[in-house]
């Protein structure tokens, strides 16, 4: 009998080529857990994953799902896998899902941006975060983020080389808070994003918090639909995808 | 007019070969050091540091010397050895000494040790924590970590092949505190220590959390002072030199 299974997988993107598997055999996440799951199982395993992050973003909650004949105990599978997988990636959770649930169906997700403020640079912290070396005002950063909350059009932030049919998105919540030190993290919930959609919304609301735009102009940029017109792409390495949500686990159902 | 500094270098020693220089090219944390400073001074450069540390071990606030006759301002000098300096190693901070300024008499110094407790294993904070996966009890390592303060010979928790003059110090304080989610914080204070004496404190104080040990038997094995009876050493990455105090600076003098 065919099971499917939802994993949860957090992984340190420093070493890594991003999460989706590539013609070339660079080393991504995807390949990784495949390649270690297809010698536990002992036959080619395909996982699908919910987000394709970037090469050196950092994830605590990508989901993926894998399917196989094996009658494994979930707890005893991911606890095999995750002995053979490199010290950067680890399957937090493994659950038996229906045949129809569909990875790529996500109703929300959470990444979150950690930036460092202060003017000695990072030290244990440089893989995770973003030296921002300009002026920062969080209080500014913060306005410019009220901006990007709601269902708006955010073609003005959608990198290139990945169009999508339509650049309508939901943000629920997007918000920066400090953090110890001179740590500020900046968190975004969504019903999905565009590519390097995130980076470019801190981007943006760094361009508000170093003065260079005012926050409301925040407003008019996204009503451009001008990519020229919002910040800089942000660093990859502060990122993480936080966790994904799906509608059975909404509900409190099994997916 | 020959000028000395004293350096405060905060690093990650993951990717060092420890503190010291060596005969063999390889990369250690003096080496490069020294070898950026020489390049901005431009003449060769000699940093004696306060603490040997080991391969792996990290620090937050090594100290070390250094003689120049160039007139640089501290700060100055500071900024432009880090602009030049490796992702993993800084200068935090450069005061000018007097001549009399010895580095190896510390009166003081502190070393933390991180444990992971937890059953799964640490993603992020993976090169600076031990993962100890038997069973752990915090009031028992905190009973055990008594026996180690005060003035005693501490011959029984000595590593081999570097044997000192007088094996008796002095800590001030020895205590584990819970940090957030399955984090122990082991902090340790003393007039110096000996050859991987804080790695074996932290082993044979696990010996005590895990119940191999009662925490009492540790007051017995450091009166043997019999290193077979004492626990293993434990590993390099747990470890960080976190501050180093002179008598100077205990009076608030200039050092």
């Amino acid at each position: 009998m065919l099971r499917f299974y939802k994993l949860t997988i957090a992984y340190d993107g420093t070493a890594f080529s991003g999460w989706q598997r590539q013609i070339d055999p660079v080393r991504t996440v995807q390949r990784v857990v495949e390649q270690t799951a297809g010698e536990i199982l002992n036959h080619p395993v395909i996982c699908r994953g919910a987000s394709r992050t970037d090469q050196g973003v950092h994830a605590w909650g990508q989901v993926a799902t894998l399917e196989t004949e094996k009658d494994f105990d979930p707890q005893r599978l991911r606890l095999a896998i995750n002995s053979q997988l490199p010290p950067d990636v680890m399957i937090r959770r493994i659950e038996e899902v229906d045949a129809r649930f569909d990875v790529r169906a996500a109703v929300r997700k959470r990444y979150r941006y950690f930036i460092w403020t202060g003017r000695e640079r990072p030290l244990f912290q440089r893989h995770y975060v973003y030296h921002y070396r300009a002026p920062f005002d969080l209080g500014r950063m913060r306005e410019a983020c009220r901006h990007f909350e709601g269902r708006r059009d955010f073609a003005a932030l959608q990198g290139a080389g990945a169009p999508r049919l339509t650049t309508v998105r939901t943000v629920f919540r997007c918000t920066a808070e400090p953090r110890r030190g001179p740590l500020v993290s900046f968190v975004v919930e969504g019903d999905g994003f565009l590519y390097h959609m995130v980076r470019n919304m801190v981007g943006t609301a760094l361009e508000a918090a170093r003065g260079k735009i005012a926050p409301d102009d925040v407003a008019g940029i996204l009503a451009s639909c001008d990519r020229t017109r919002a910040g800089p792409c942000a660093p990859a390495r502060g990122l993480c995808l936080q966790w994904i949500r799906y509608e059975c686990e909404m509900r409190n159902a099994k997916c």
